[in-house]
């Protein structure tokens, strides 16, 4: 054997990772980020209840985890008011999505998601040897008549959906969604993924129907609940498909620490409201801040705002003279996307100080 | 759509789980366990440094993990002297397997295990549509001619080996290894996990060669390191497995508490060294107990000794009475080794505990 016998599918992959980590640009500078607000993480941290729960359950992690994480399904389904068997847990939305893909999605299969959509989803398609169709974003927001129609025009076995939408804020309410459904061909899945639906209005809350075997939610604790590091996520779904997720997940693939964390977080909902006030009021100050210097802002639903520079020319510049300043945000890749600069909403001082930064940006490179 | 439209793998697929958990046993009789035996996890704890990492990484849970796993894969390349390119983390062995499998195994291609070797091993090829050929255990050891001979008669993709293994303690040396692989297909990969490596002798270490393709080598935190809990393992290859695994492979798998740790245990060779040597009193006393008994015990290099109860009808008896007594230990379930009964060494009051329990049970079970 001269080279590693892999699949043909491993063979035709390109090398690529749906994204550069912020350590890989503290890697390259040598220097620490200032300012870490390119991946939508919560900089209000985690509920402290949570965190003392993670921290007691370093002590028990010679043993191994639940592997049918009980407490926190059973949590999870009363709240939801569905049976435990409607609900998965897994370490993270990326783990759940690419079990979903490898699930569902026969090899030349084809998936569907919005031109500059959540590029994990993409990876985990192209990953099982799938074949990824786009419909691109129109007037910022997710074209759901585009995205059903290339649905039935490529056969295509699953539409993924972020609602609200990660890069841009946007969202749809629930008849919206329902809508939506009635267009996708019936044989066609819907992945809704409601990573940030805790900081969105409630009129964009869909019901959940756990006899539907057509829409898969996605849910996770790396938002408002401040948890990313921790990798936790769960789908409700009907329960024939999480059966069979059952036959092929990961048993132990959410920690001790990550299933303790996700429960206290889940009793402690003050702290979520909390954060949840206080990204809105952040967004209110990105809004204004964007307003000052002249830019327009896409209205959020999430823990971001995308500030509008206009071209992609702009945008790349400005991501660019922000990160030299240990800044770091991030651009959507695509066109009409890419003329955007996505902010997390990070702490009181940390707004401040990235006000500062951006005004001079934006000033010095006179866009 | 009345059904979920699985793929046809998926629909193949048999309800199956590798293992009943313990806290299962828990749920069942309401009790929580006297002993927690069964699962061969580290009843010595962890690192106080790495359990002390691990806390204060909670604070920082709001951050996404470092997907490149850096710091920990650089400190992996150094004690092992290879490159960073020829390690991969993951988490825990099981999801290494897991993806091993994925991009090696096309759907039909074969396996091979031994018959009662790990059976996540077993549940991954299914998983993914692989045929899974398994030969017996001779003498209480792998048959390496006979895993190389099924590996040539049906042409075979990999090979899964334990060494030392699991469930039987005993172990393979370097040399017996080096012979194997001059045996097996030249285009058949070997997978040797080396979960229980720290526990073995000196001599059954084999010499890595990161340039030899054919081998993959699996490690875990989760036995002498004391982390089941925590989820993180890893591999080492050649790079270029290494680099086709990074095209398939979760980014965030490890957990921030995850890497933190184990970077704190590995720098703790000290706390490790004490495990081992209380590993080794705890296997005396389980060998003194058994032959106090009038049984036979394997000789065993990792932490938990196979006792010998002569007929799979006695080594079931003796399951079943325990779990009665809240003493969870596990009993392969194929034939030969169904005779045994596989007990974790545990603390030296655990050991006790259990000595007590065994002679009581043994006593009135009349095997």
């Amino acid at each position: 054997m001269s080279r590693p016998p892999f699949t043909r599918i491993v063979q035709e992959l390109p090398a690529t990772v749906p994204f550069i980590a912020p350590e890989e640009f503290e890697r390259r500078s040598g220097r620490p980020l200032k300012l870490r607000l390119g991946a939508n993480e919560s900089n209000f941290g985690v509920s402290p209840g949570a965190r003392a729960a993670m921290a007691e359950a370093t002590e028990g992690t010679f043993n191994y985890c639940d592997p049918i994480n009980h407490d926190l399904r059973e949590e999870l389904a009363r709240r939801h008011g569905v049976a435990m068997e409607n609900v998965l847990t897994g370490a993270g939305i990326d783990d759940l999505l690419g079990m979903i893909v490898r699930a569902f999605l026969e090899p030349g299969g084809v998936a569907v998601n919005s031109l500059g959509g959540y590029p994990t989803f993409n990876y985990h398609v192209s990953g099982y040897g799938g074949r990824l169709e786009t419909a691109p974003y129109r007037n910022d927001r997710n074209d759901l008549g585009a995205l059903a129609e290339t649905a039935r025009r490529t056969g295509a076995r699953m539409i993924f959906l972020s609602n609200p939408d990660n890069p841009t804020g946007t969202y749809y309410g629930g008849d919206d969604i329902r809508t939506f459904i009635g267009k996708i061909p019936p044989d066609c899945l819907l992945l809704l993924d409601e990573a940030y639906c805790d900081f969105a209005p409630a009129e964009s809350a869909f019901p959940l129907d756990p006899e539907d075997p057509r829409v898969i939610r996605l849910r996770t604790f790396s938002k408002a609940h401040g948890m990313a590091g921790a990798r936790v996520g769960y789908t409700l779904a009907h329960r024939e498909t999480v059966s069979a997720f059952n036959k092929i997940r990961l048993h132990f693939g959410v920690s001790l620490m990550a299933q303790a964390g996700a429960l206290a977080s889940l009793r402690d909902p003050d702290f979520i409201r909390g954060v949840v006030r206080a990204v809105e009021q952040g967004r209110r100050e990105y809004h204004s801040l964007a307003k000052e210097l002249g830019l327009a802002t896409l209205p959020s639903s999430a823990n971001y705002v995308a500030i509008d520079l206009r071209t992609a020319e702009n945008a790349r510049k400005v991501v660019e003279e922000l990160i030299h300043w240990d800044v770091f945000v991030r651009s959507p890749g695509a066109h009409p996307l890419n003329r955007l600069v996505r902010v997390t909403v990070g702490t009181p001082q940390e707004r401040a100080a990235f006000g500062d930064i951006f005004r001079s940006v934006i000033a010095s490179s006179r866009i």
